[in-house]
């Protein structure tokens, strides 16, 4: 690949949003293509992440860890192709998944590449089902979840790309799966083709009282294994309805995140609740599990390849369009993993 | 001992307390005494124990188990001597431990029976450091606290029946203990005899944020494990503090009892908080743990042996002050356990 009349491009993050996040907190600047430094490749998005903790790092009261650095490249997770390698381990060719952030080119350390297998599933996954979300779904299920057959599992946010993947892993285990989405093309989808045996669809119960009775339908024996990716009203009437023993796995809280965390919103208490019913609340991330992503994916690609379990992603093309793609994340305008697909011409001069 | 001029004395329940629970929901009534079947024993109560859990199961929406039937004698852990045996495995003049509740004179299954050695440590004890509230505080520190060397503990409700236990067992383990009650009297006990490293009057810091404020103070390092008894604007304080991997013990919720039931009370929001600190809440009960009562028994009398554990009781005298008893635990005028000791003459006819 000649790179003479290429161009790299970077999104920069620059302002911290208030509320949610959009276009105005990144500016697109353009700037060389690095070379590799020796035990570095130099790699070629083809595909870059958008994901809910972006908003949370970039708050200042996040509570969690310091705060994404203003000017400098928004980071994530990226698929790409390797261009150049200055290590052993890589290839030209090779497809890697590196957390180079939002930008079209980037030297990365090789000790720090995933290479990824595109006789498994298509590479794009290395971002989705067989990466990070992969991860967080799997181990956040099995470890903190501990599901048992004939269980009922209750997913929030049961078609975004965590959720979608939790759904199909419960429905492999045995359990009842209760997907709870914000359509009713999500829905049918759930049910279907991701292993929701019940569906609830959140704007048609949109109080914490309709939640509940929605909730006493789908899952008649109570809720075992609750695996949260939405917070708020609908996790109130949850635990409303866990079993003695229950487990609460928080993989996220989207209703807090844009703007909120600043504030204190109010809630009904409940640890009276978990107390009552000797129940457990975990919050997981995957930085927990990271290190343990192989597992993951021997397990996952053994689904995949008995046919247990499938992907789902929703595309937008074109690195332009991250800023808005990332926003669409807090308004579930996505099925599966929300992926930014870098179209051939983006590194183009102009 | 001659019964024929005893008689027997149960307090009835008689109406579900829409606060708090007092005196006018119980009926004193008096019965004969009863006589023991085979494989039973008769019990005189020496020693009756008032719970908070008690107003918790008077509540028709407990949440938990069917609420306390109506007009019943009130359940409750009993310590008494066995006054006519049909068991073998006891003796007249034995002291046991019965589940027989607010009456002086009770018939027991013999197998339900759990006998006391007076050797080990009064045996008042044995609904006290060596019973419920010390298997409670046992295991919930040890099983769902996970506490390690140099961690530190944070107890509210520590000058109470299971907090005067934890922060002892605390500091045996080598943690930093930081006990919170609501009075200098209990803080100070706390501090010269019960283990704690540093205490934090709650009367003295009576909002969530001033509570912040000290608990950065008494705990500089964070917080790694919370035993809660209290729940409210206290547990709202602690979560603010935790570090990553917490682990919150959630044994009591005694703000919540007392009227509360029924209706939601609102707080702040925060399992995004527990989220990012991928912290765990767990409730748990000492039915969880009551089959492993002779493994606690086993450690603490080894830890009272080396005087590494003082049992702290407060007695409240006469059979007649039950209800009141019940009612104190809920105004805090009670420093480790509270136990209603019955009086030589309480069960003469009148």
């Amino acid at each position: 690949m000649a790179l003479a009349n290429k161009i790299n491009k970077r999104w920069i993050y620059i302002e911290r949003p208030q509320t949610e996040v959009n276009e105005q907190h990144y500016k697109l600047e353009q700037a060389p293509i690095p070379s590799p430094q020796l035990g570095e490749i130099l790699v070629k998005a083809q595909f870059i992440s958008v994901d809910p903790y972006m908003r949370i790092q970039q708050s200042t009261s996040n509570n969690w860890e310091e705060p994404h650095p203003l000017n400098r490249v928004q980071g994530g997770g990226v698929v790409g192709v390797v261009i150049e390698s200055k290590d052993e381990r890589f290839q030209k060719g090779d497809f890697v998944n590196v957390y180079s952030g939002w930008q079209l080119y980037a030297t990365f350390s090789a000790n720090r590449a995933r290479k990824l297998d595109p006789s498994v599933a298509p590479v794009s996954t290395g971002i989705g089902l067989l990466g990070m979300p992969g991860c967080t779904a799997y181990f956040g299920l099995m470890e903190a979840g501990k599901p048992k057959a004939g269980e009922t599992l209750v997913v929030s946010g049961a078609a975004g790309a965590v959720g979608s993947i939790v759904t199909q892993i419960g429905n492999i285990l045995g359990m009842r799966v209760v997907g709870i989405a914000g359509s009713s093309e999500k829905c049918a989808l759930l049910k279907e083709e991701l292993g929701c045996h019940e569906t609830i669809n959140y704007k048609e119960h949109s109080t914490t009282k309709m939640m509940l009775e929605a909730l006493k339908a789908a899952a008649p024996n109570g809720i075992d294994v609750y695996f949260d990716n939405t917070g708020g009203w609908i996790t109130d009437a949850i635990v409303q309805h866990i079993n003695v023993h229950a487990r609460l796995v928080i993989c996220g809280q989207i209703t807090q995140y844009s703007g909120k965390l600043d504030e204190v919103e109010l809630g009904p208490r409940f640890l009276h609740i978990i107390f009552f019913k000797r129940a457990t609340i975990q919050g997981i991330l995957f930085s927990d599990f990271s290190h343990r992503m192989g597992e993951m994916e021997a397990q996952v690609s053994q689904w995949l390849r008995q046919g247990k379990i499938q992907y789902k992603e929703t595309f937008v093309e074109g690195f332009q369009m991250l800023p808005q793609a990332l926003n669409m994340l807090f308004h579930g305008n996505n099925i599966g993993k929300l992926v930014v697909k870098i179209k051939d011409n983006d590194d183009e001069k102009e």
